[in-house]
């Protein structure tokens, strides 16, 4: 049996409670991770890794949606898009909405992540299993080595730089995501909490400068992650992030919860610390 | 002693969890509600009412800033303000950095609200004896109904639609609250957790499409409320949401962690559902 309450206090000392029912529903020990899935009252089956949040059936659509449709509407016509961690599927799901693209890449390190959300996370996993996905149960870090010029789109959906995440935050690593990239590429990371993980977010955006001409953050409010506040970061050499397909656009608008085209621009209309933290002022 | 975490669910399962240090420092039962403060280890002082979170000095630039900066902004000449609760005194504070502002009326029906603020939350409430303010504690619902066409800006900030609050959340309040305006004016109230506080908000709204010409929401983050994410209504007959004094919109920039003159189009490009809940759809 569970504890009736689900606790996730930051270093910082707050952080967020859910109320639990039942049995736990999953759980085991990967190589990398412990991998649990619960239910709870008000937010449906829940994941963690490791004992730390990842995403709720009823919110998840905050950072799935926030995390896609950006850089893809920034993206004149993506055919070919690698999800980097991500294992639960939402990100993909929301991909394959942009009726543009031809083909999914999902490498993902921990294969019980994907296991665990197809069992008790169906809406979140159900497209993985569509056609135009490929699933490779890797590690990012040397799956990316091989990739040269082929990806219009590359969604960073990772764990938090500790951990199996780690090495996703390094130049190294963002230098060769830059060059699996096709002309006007698109990279999108996580890109951590600016209030709950202030420093973890400068030293990220300090790398992400070093290897991307164009550096923006964008935010959006994920109730159940620390300070209920996230941000992406929309990062490219040769594109910019207005909107390039409008009728794809409206397509995405017309079914989304989050996402409409006014947004779009409003989520780069960030608060001043946040622009601080992204520009290491 | 407290227990070392303070925790507040919503009805809907969820919520957050703070850690606290030592004895409470504050606690009164009023006419109206407990009001309390403790330390909290990561967020300095936490004020709760009924056992709700009000602020916490962390935090709470998050919810003052919002709740000042874009109505008093959109606003060519505000020189006569109203805070209906808000004993807290950063709402106030806020208001007091447009140096349009000739008068400030505090209406807070709670003086221990005021008192306990006063002081344990110094850098909140500490601009509560600026010169320009004057402090009535008083019912607003009474308070209003003698204001005829005297503000230009009157901002609602209060507690929840249950317990004191309950009055302030009628038609025939706004309705008192717009005949207090002067010509261009503009009423702000806090307008709940478009996650967390659904049914609240769009009851909120229509009422207020009732008694105003434009009601537009504006949203935001504050990380110690339910769902990490807040909403605010817009609302005027004769007026609009553009900045309108450049001169001083700059001088707020400067010194505000949240405010800018991008985030003030920003905030208004809220997501899907919060549309949907504004517009009763």
């Amino acid at each position: 049996m569970l504890n009736n309450l689900y606790k996730e206090i930051t270093p910082n000392g707050y952080g967020i409670a859910i109320e639990t029912e039942g049995d736990i529903l999953y759980s085991k020990q990967s190589e990398f991770q412990k991998v649990e899935i619960f239910k709870s009252r008000g937010l449906g089956n829940v994941l963690t890794l490791d004992g730390l949040m990842m995403t709720t059936v009823e919110d998840e659509f905050f950072y799935h949606e926030m995390i896609s449709h950006i850089p893809l509407c920034s993206h004149k016509n993506p055919e070919n898009v690698l999800v980097i961690g991500g294992g639960d599927g939402g990100t993909v799901r929301e991909v394959l909405l942009h009726d543009s693209v031809k083909n999914v890449d999902l490498c993902e390190i921990d294969g019980l992540v994907i296991e665990a959300s197809k069992q008790f996370l169906p809406t979140i996993a159900g497209k993985l299993d569509d056609k135009r996905v490929n699933v490779y149960v890797e590690d990012a870090i040397e799956f990316i080595k091989n990739k040269k010029n082929c990806y219009d789109v590359v969604l960073i959906d990772s764990t938090d730089p500790m951990g199996p995440g780690e090495g996703l935050f390094t130049e190294e690593f963002y230098t060769n995501v830059k060059e699996s990239l096709k002309e006007g590429g698109i990279v999108t990371p996580q890109s951590e909490s600016p209030f709950a993980n202030k420093n973890e977010m400068r030293k990220m955006y300090i790398l992400l400068h070093k290897v991307f001409k164009t550096v923006l953050p964008y935010c959006g409010p994920i109730p159940t992650y620390p300070g209920g506040y996230w941000s992406w970061a929309f990062c490219t050499n040769d594109n910019d992030n207005s909107i390039k397909d409008e009728a794809r656009a409206i397509k995405i608008e017309q079914n989304a919860k989050i996402y409409n085209r006014e947004l779009h621009k409003g989520a780069f209309m960030v608060p001043n610390f946040v622009r601080k933290l992204a520009n290491n002022e």
